[in-house]
């Protein structure tokens, strides 16, 4: 599918800045900025420059000039879509960006897709497709560790090690199927034991890839915290403190309920999201029940529930504690999988005769609960160990592989049915036919990582969540 | 005043893109960024690669790859700055601009001011101050005539006569202070005749300078229409009516007081900005007193005034009328300099009888009424005519010189005012010694245009109004 027309569009954020980067791409690029294009000090044919190389001047509309700008020329083969790529850096004014992406509308260029410039690379074999996904990936990158993964993946990650398996994989299947051919006359032209060994090794990595899974969407997509607090138990300071000890990246971002707010903060290099919840104390009341339900379904998608309590409250309050006491056992029996931490915040307001008591009473049950003091910070670190201590950090520095695509984890999953279904049938001793037959399903699946086999729905679908420019 | 230390910030908006731009400029540019560069296919030294060459590597903080840029080496001078400079073209993820600045800050590289870029590219003697200043504006054009002024600044604009010409006044006052040491005997080293011409031409290129303000200050800021009409009478029809003529940038500004909303709208290239106000009936209640007070000063910003008006209610309502007619030309009187319309709105929903009954009443005032209707758009050519009249957009096309900027109208002025008295001095025929004072004073002033003369403050002041990165 060679791309015969050129495209434009703004490669860098809109809105007001220094500078603004205007992106074309096609067989043209070059020719069309060259017509509107005069060096500001001796005339020059920007179809001539080497590659790799900027020139100084202005965008011109006839007798009118638009802009100065620096133009960044690359030859085809060597830029970023494998085509003739031209870069416009001019004054970052919105009505400057706008007349020169018109100007060049109306001569010849239309606007580029979202992700087109990146699906024109894939196209022409710059990059296989889990690489143009790790572009999306790699601008979308919040933390050290969602940046890591993308750029790993960026720079081939797993999918050259698939695209080579798939090819001793496709040997195998022609000679197969070549067996086949002289199915009468009983030979074989594969050999068994070396094929054996091949779908072994492919169905290890397929597992290994699938598993990392996990860890992989953790790191992309932030680890769920629910807190669990009443209103005034000090949560906002609790992330603030959290905060502080980070350079961090922080947001709000507005939850599906109107009552939810959530927190995104980075430590260690992997973003945590909190969501808030409201309490989860038995009512007869309906509105709270409500409310109490909603808290149940967020604790359903955390990874782990940290419990707010003020431990002040709880001082000389028999009552609240056993009830306190009642909640965390209840909550434990309900998620024994899931991870629970009960702090008692404010521990800094009560006197020492107050926590030996307060000690006293709890050590009677047998959940655990850490003092902290969100405001002075005591117990701040123990909780960043805990919350540490859910991810498997060390994956990223040892240069694991690691999957975090949900297409990726698809295909992937697929591609081992499929060689577990190679497997079976050899050790059923299925016929060569049909044994083919699994075997093209197994190629089908593992090309689809890699893009090898593609539609234009697949491609549609993953290109269309790209940022315009890119 | 020469640098010594390398200055970075990015360049493109903040936020999240397909690219970003870092920008680092200073002695030790291209040094820094070569210490943290790894070119993918050969070892590349960036040192020694030529100017106005991209080089395709990653940005490396030890083995951490932390992504895969283009890089333009610009060598001092032949840059923005006159220094070396980098642009590091980057995945546009905050995450990884932060990663990146974060490195260099950490390795030599300081934050740069707002508009530092552009200092340094003054302080160079890459442009004069008021082509610097013209880059801001620039990047804040936001019409056809706010741009074309702004780009005629940069490329030199008004700038460098004055300069040739203050090259020529500052002979003369060397010559005239050497008159001083030689006072006792009376010689005239500088031509009289020579020195009144050129004063004299000084004098009426400064005068029409100042007087391209007016015109200047409408293109870069938009011309104020204030509307007078009640809420329901058609204003936000009347604008769509407007803007559907155009290809426009429209914003809305929330006003000083709380009921001002203005809309910003360009034709023909230059911006009008529509001030919405009260009514301006007499009435006894004091509150809508207060409005119509407000509407006075609305009005009295506007350049022009437009009295929108429901036609269909003056139908048959011959109160109503006659108060119309008082009222425009109560505004006639009041304030005669400024051009008032009327218009009659909705002018297509009333009866062909109607329009004539209408029509005879209205000849009867001396006010002239122009019917339209903002829904159908009738008259709506009428009064872009008479928005576009009140510009002298000619001035545009004809590139005649514009001054558009507060401080330079201030300083030409200043320079014209000394000016003036140098030739009142020579008409009376001062002293040698007080005439040279004048001249030194003109100097200064015209100096202060260029920047030839310039104080710490002055530039602080002007390159404060800079965004970063420029």
């Amino acid at each position: 599918m060679i791309q015969t027309d050129t495209i434009i569009a703004l490669a860098t954020p809109s809105g007001m800045g220094a500078i603004s980067v205007i992106r074309l791409s096609g067989p043209k690029a070059i020719d069309l900025v060259n017509a509107h294009f005069k060096s500001r000090i001796k005339e020059k044919d920007l179809t001539k420059v080497k590659s790799h190389t900027i020139h100084l001047g202005n965008i011109i509309d006839g007798n009118r000039i638009i802009d100065e700008v620096l133009v960044s020329v690359f030859k085809n083969p060597h830029s970023y879509t494998g085509e003739n790529v031209v870069e416009i850096n001019c004054h970052g004014s919105i009505y400057i960006q706008q007349e020169i992406i018109q100007l060049f509308l109306q001569n010849g260029c239309r606007t580029a897709d979202n992700g087109e410039f990146t699906l024109r690379a894939f196209t022409n074999g710059k990059m296989d497709l889990t690489q143009a996904e790790a572009v999306a990936d790699l601008i979308a990158s919040d933390s050290k560790a969602s940046h890591q993964i993308a750029l790993q993946q960026m720079r081939g990650g797993f999918s050259s090690e698939i695209a080579n398996l798939r090819e001793q994989l496709l040997n195998f299947a022609s000679l197969i199927e070549l067996e086949l051919d002289f199915s009468e006359e009983d030979v074989e032209f594969a050999d068994r034991t070396q094929f054996r060994e091949l779908v072994n090794k492919l169905s290890n990595i397929l597992k290994r890839l699938i598993d990392s899974f996990a860890l992989g969407n953790v790191f992309k997509n932030g680890i769920p915290v629910a807190i669990v607090g009443e209103p005034n138990v000090g949560k906002s300071t609790l992330l603030n403190s959290l905060l502080n000890e980070e350079r961090a990246i922080v947001s709000d971002i507005a939850g599906t309920t109107r009552d939810a707010i959530e927190d995104e903060i980075a430590i260690n290099g992997v973003s945590f999201r909190f969501i808030d919840t409201a309490g989860i104390r038995e009512t007869e009341d309906v509105v709270e029940s409500i409310g109490i339900q909603k808290t149940f379904e967020k604790i359903e998608q955390a990874q782990l529930v940290i419990q707010l309590l003020n431990a002040s409250n709880l001082v000389d309050n028999d009552k609240m504690l056993k009830q306190v006491q009642h909640d965390v056992k209840e909550l434990q029996e309900k998620y024994p999988n899931k991870r629970i931490l009960t702090l008692l915040n404010k521990y800094d307001t009560i006197s020492d005769d107050e926590k030996k008591q307060l000690n006293v009473i709890l050590s009677e049950g047998e959940e655990s609960f850490i003092p902290i003091s969100a405001k002075t910070r005591v117990g701040i670190d123990t909780l960043i160990d805990e919350l540490t201590k859910l991810v498997n950090i060390g994956a990223l520095s040892n240069n694991q592989t690691i999957v975090s695509n949900n297409r990726h984890f698809e295909a992937l999953t697929n591609a081992l049915k499929a060689i577990k279904e190679v497997e079976n049938g050899m050790e059923m001793d299925i016929s060569s036919d049909l044994l083919a037959i699994d075997i093209r399903q197994a190629l089908f699946h593992l090309g689809e990582i890699t893009g090898s086999v593609t539609t234009d729905d697949l491609l549609g679908n993953i290109f269309a969540n790209f940022c315009i420019g890119k």
